[in-house]
């Protein structure tokens, strides 16, 4: 059944405090000295505009939990402007840092605008981390203030800055919501008209501190520049179109999944943001739960959700999967998408839509654009186009495949050349301009670094096709280097997951006494052929070699193969290579 | 028949100076010292990416002349870089103003973008002026050279200044083609890293001149960054999506019409550089033809197109005018649509999209939303929401209905206040931010009358109804001041268009021995109905007059009604009310 014809959603009232005046003014004062042919970019200004031009429409529905909530536009302006005049109360001022730790839930929504309407900087901190390394954040970013969801209390045992509590119920006891009520109260009615605009399109908008599978956590600082630019190109090349029909068919036109896309994980890529730039609604989830994703998938409208590959595979394996009778776009990221997984969500209605970035690229920044001719490929071969990262975003500047002919030049002399377009040299990915963070923050030197030659430096491997698209090979460290020659783990993977009776695969280097290194495949079976191969694993690994070999060449062919019920995963459900490669080196150890 | 299917098609080759180079780098050097976090907004990244990503994809087809062309953005882009090169060849220095006289053409479509690149002021000129008009602003504009289509040579009879003309025939012999294979020649495939890119974003990107119903024309100035974000604007507001199907469906998505939407006038509102922001392929016509449009319409696979409403009553009232089995939108600007026009282009299958702006704000820069609710209005209800002017644009920053308490104060001193959201109080238009010209070239009091009070004035009298949509009255010229009342000659319009036998109509002040002024109609009669009154127009007036004091105030009603053949128009398709005008007073002295 939908939400909205749920009694939750029917009685559902928001806190007094919610609520906004009659002929509330959605416009701020801007600075006195801009011309009147310039405006500061700021993603603040397309939910003043949504609740401007779409007052009553759903912004906000939040169902599954005891207290469900649901918020309009214009209700949840309000509540924006409450969090920055509760924000200005305690104190924050221009530039703080004030950390928000949370699960998807409508707080952290707030945040994302709320924070830049007090002109503070948005530091989401990743709910699945350990508390000293919570602490560590906290104190490197000297966050003044931090918004915690009651379930993660725990993580903040360390931390002796102040904390507000959410308890995530929208009730006018819950601490979230009496600190927002303060903040109105604050306010005494001065509404927009009484928060200063931020006079720096270039001031920090968001602080994310990267998952760092090895050595300490890096604060990444975006712009407020940046992000309206990466938010406009998302909503674009997520193909939304703010029309009537839109507006009205999709009242849950967006999913957050907290697996893949959680709202702390590089501030949501800016989809926050680019949801409410097209006046789409968003459906918070506070834990992964298929079962619900299914409900929503069928009953609530969604036509658009985020998730890496890891993800889909649990959506088309559920028991409730079906074919959907109106299409819905998955946006994916993370990985690359294989020819199993695209046959499997298109099967089900499913149109995969394949887009490549990180944390220092507010998200996405290439999409695999699609061409009509693909129409007429064999699935593998089209899955195989579609793997690729392809090329830049609307608003992004460039991206380039580059090697650098001499490794020893000092950083500042860096040169930087394309690799030919062969798809077969391989290159680190680089880009620039408004879609790449301002710095790391206090780290100069690896900001240094990371901008060598001008560029952002990705460290991820890749090369570039004849067509200018960019297809990953792998991360700097995953490549293998076996009997000389690079073998891409990205590449063996695709080719080993095309095998009928594998649901996952991940493929590290081992070392070999012949080769130097040899690919080693950790492999999780279909539920449907688990079964079958039962006690027979040894016999597995012989049919899956025989499948490698007619796809590749013997040196990326793996040398071994173990069947495993699990991978282990990073929070935002990637595969942590840097886990494999420890169970590995053990392995050389016993051999 | 589809021009795609016709052999001109089919058997077309650009020049061999069109043809890039194998492997060329679809990218231009940035300045050294631009942090790696910033690249200049510009609307010229449009195309190197559309090149880029879909360079065999249909950009520019003109297929309705003796030399038809059909350029893909691969061979476009090359067009436009050896434009750049040929400009700076013969002297042109950044931020010259070089100025073109074509109807919509290719060539005006390369001068959007290869101005751009060699950094030069893009200084389009209507061509319906006259040779005087036509010198006065080159000499304003200090144009220092002209592109010229043959057609119109005749205009630059007293010009001095170098001229390139085009014929318009895409041959090696046409002389604007021998000025690119220069280009090209000097260029010594140095390609796009050859060409320095503009490094200041707020630098001029073109001059356009005011139609100027009286006094001299006025040179609005716009800049890269606005003429990037309006562009942009422009493509979503649209409802243009960048999805495979788009792209394979709609090989002409967008028809330049040369009534309404030249690309000389205020640029094309953008839209040359929008349809390429979403790889849009646009199909010009040198003249308005409805038989063509119709033709286009039919089968083109045309989407989308631009026009004023009378335009719109030209193209459904064509006698090849059917319903389309395909759904076209049309966005609609230059006055607001009546109900009569609305329900006739809804009946033939045409989807009407409202917007509002001027050659001050890079043309549109709000539009009128539509809401679910409205489907279940009655067609008169919806068009009068569907006549306003509506909200502001994405990329926009805000809209204004003001007023000033204190006429008397000097214009650095002006305050503007709101008029109430009543729908009723009139005030004037005014907004700012980045979709706002930079000035008035060379005349610094106008533009500082035009900001006074830190806004854009646009002249233009409207309400702002409750739910803060504007709804234009009239332009403060044309409001009737009738027994002390302000009637507004547009509302009158719009009523009296409800009258089943009216195709057009215009209403005017004209002054009244009691009343100060009335309001008088002239009226063209829908051909349909024209036989009907013939001889009998003083019995048409009883019953217009009858009709309208069932919908007017007294004040508001014509006092005077007067059967014309046709009504006196601008270039850009506005009705001449200045011509009006002068008939009305000519009458005044006889009366």
């Amino acid at each position: 059944m939908s939400f909205a014809s749920h009694p939750a959603f029917r009685n559902f009232q928001p806190t007094p405090a919610s609520i906004p005046p009659r002929n509330v003014v959605l416009r701020q004062v801007t600075p006195k000295d801009k011309p009147v042919y310039l405006h500061n970019l700021n993603p603040l200004a397309f939910l003043l505009r949504a609740a401007q031009i779409y007052p009553n429409k759903l912004a906000i529905a939040h169902p599954d939990t005891e207290h469900p909530v649901f918020y309009s536009f214009s209700v949840w302006c309000q509540r924006v402007q409450n969090l920055a005049y509760a924000l200005i109360h305690v104190g924050i001022r221009p530039g703080d840092r004030v950390a928000v730790i949370a699960p998807n839930s409508p707080m952290i929504a707030d945040a994302h605008f709320g924070f830049l309407a007090a002109r503070c900087v948005f530091t989401p901190i990743n709910i699945r981390l350990k508390p000293t390394e919570v602490e560590y954040i906290i104190e490197h970013s000297g966050s003044k203030l931090v918004l915690c969801d009651r379930e993660y209390l725990h993580l903040l045992a360390g931390v002796r800055v102040p904390v507000i509590i959410c308890d995530d119920t929208g009730k006018p006891d819950d601490p979230y919501e009496q600190f927002l009520a303060k903040g109105r109260e604050f306010s005494a009615e001065r509404s927009w008209q009484g928060l200063e605009t931020e006079p720096d399109e270039n001031a920090a908008s968001t602080l994310c501190y990267t998952s760092g599978t090895t050595g300490r956590p890096k604060g990444v600082v975006s712009t407020l520049r940046g992000a309206y630019l990466a938010a406009i190109g998302n909503a674009f090349e997520s193909q939304w179109v703010m029309s009537p029909t839109f507006v009205k068919l999709l009242r849950s036109s967006y999913f957050q999944d907290q697996s893949i896309l959680p709202m702390f994980h590089a501030a949501g890529w800016t989809y926050p943001w680019a949801t409410v730039f097209a006046f789409a609604t968003q459906i918070t989830l506070r834990t992964v739960d298929y079962s619900l994703i299914w409900k929503h998938f069928l009953h609530s409208g969604v036509t658009h959700y985020c998730g890496a590959p890891t993800v889909q595979i649990g959506i088309f394996n559920h028991p409730k999967a079906k074919r959907l009778e109106r299409g819905i776009t998955a946006i994916i990221a993370g990985s690359a998408p294989t020819a199993h997984l695209i046959s499997e969500l298109e099967k089900i209605g499913i149109k995969p839509c394949h887009v490549y970035g990180l944390t220092e690229t507010y998200g996405p920044f290439t999409r695999c654009y699609e061409y009509p001719e693909w129409k007429t490929l064999s699935l593998e071969d089209r899955s195989k186009l579609m793997a690729r990262q392809g090329q830049t975003f609307a608003t992004a500047e460039v991206a380039r495949v580059v090697y650098q002919p001499d490794p020893d030049l000092p950083l500042d002399k860096v040169v930087l050349v394309d690799v030919p377009k062969d798809g077969k040299t391989i290159g680190e990915i680089v880009t620039k301009g408004n879609i790449v963070m301002k710095e790391y923050l206090n780290d100069p030197e690896a900001t240094k670094k990371a901008f060598r030659g001008g560029y952002f430096n990705t460290g991820d491997l890749a090369v570039m096709h004849p067509d200018g698209s960019i297809a990953i090979m792998d991360r700097s460290k995953d490549i293998i280097i076996s009997g000389g020659e690079n073998a891409s783990s990205l590449a063996i993977e695709q080719e080993l997951a095309s095998h009928p009776h594998i649901l996952e695969v991940s493929v590290v280097a081992r070392s070999h006494p012949k080769w130097g290194e040899r690919p080693m495949a950790f492999v999780i079976l279909h539920p449907q052929h688990a079964e079958k191969w039962a006690g027979r694993h040894a016999e597995f690994e012989r049919d899956l070699k025989e499948h490698a070999k007619k796809r590749l060449p013997g040196f990326a062919c793996p040398e071994w193969v173990e069947v495993v019920p699990e991978l282990p995963k990073t929070s935002t459900g990637k595969i942590l290579k840097t886990e494999l490669r420890k169970r590995v080196n053990n392995m050389k150890a016993k051999l």
